[in-house]
């Protein structure tokens, strides 16, 4: 999407160990014009899939899965991250490895929030190594839903999990992709 | 706002300790056409207002100000909360208590995304004791921005926090007040 890339290059920052900052306009501060543009980006990108159920996990996921859920007209669900691997109640559960943070957390979704006759279409804002995205996967499948596939603002391409998870025969559409940003300079796959 | 006390006395949990459970529709899993209709009474009600930023309260706070921020057009920002009183960085920060997890927290906004030349609408999903809210507010003011008051969705009328904000001088709306939630019987203020 073009406008996401121009704006990634005007108002993202690079930090070290290849952090991309875009708390600006997307994350802590959110441009809600450039929100709703993506989200309707999204519709389309998915207008031949059947959604009934947006899907995220807390907290950065959760403006783009409202915005996209508001688009399809359906519900938008969050899993929550706990730290603990006690699980209480009836949920479904995925343990997930945080890069960011070198720890493990579990992700929960209450059972009777996904149901087999659900499709879901997963959203988050980054996508990277995809260990969030294959634990939101994991939930879909063992609640039974059919998976119409993920939507991500932000791929980091050059680290793979996208592309790993495309070849598992799920269908991912992100918004911008970025192939390299060595020595602070973006580069996006075209 | 009649449809959300409709729709809390069809499908709200009172749970033990007086928690009032709306994780169906308005929390872990959101009906975006009601979260709509939210924003827009929201809209109406500061219809005279100036509004230049939604700001909220990560993370219960982040669905209802995307919907709010987006039905005004303005951007919205989400204050982190962090454990830790080491507040690095150039922040605006606030000490809050938590009395559902009883321990106190941080709550932070970069000092780049509030300006004196900012009118800022808060938004939250409950109010209760207020703590929250008094710590946003004390974000603002030390900001230097105007107030333009704040909007929640659900206000626990009888635990005071909403009347005490109100009775200091900012303009509080909430689209359902609780006066009661004795023996699981919800009364609202009319």
């Amino acid at each position: 999407m073009k406008e996401l890339e121009e704006r990634i290059l005007k108002d993202g920052i690079v930090l070290d160990g290849g952090v991309l900052s875009v708390g600006g306009f997307l994350n802590q501060q959110i441009d809600t014009g450039l929100l709703s543009r993506m989200a309707e980006e999204v519709r389309r990108l998915f207008a031949d899939a059947v959604v009934t159920k947006v899907l995220t996990v807390e907290a950065s996921g959760i403006a783009i899965a409202i915005a996209v859920a508001t688009a399809f007209g359906v519900p938008a669900v969050f899993a929550k991250k706990s730290m603990t691997s006690n699980i209480v109640g009836d949920v479904y559960s995925s343990s997930v490895h945080s890069f960011t943070h070198n720890r493990d957390y579990r992700m929960t979704v209450p059972k009777r929030f996904l149901s087999p006759l659900d499709h879901i279409l997963i959203v988050d804002d980054f996508l990277a190594n995809g260990a969030a995205l294959q634990g939101l996967i994991s939930i879909v499948k063992e609640s039974g839903a059919s998976l119409a596939g993920a939507a991500v603002e932000i791929e980091k391409g050059f680290q793979g999990g996208g592309d790993l998870i495309r070849a598992s025969g799920v269908r991912v559409e992100s918004l911008a992709i970025l192939d390299s940003m060595e020595q602070g300079k973006l580069v996006f796959r075209s």
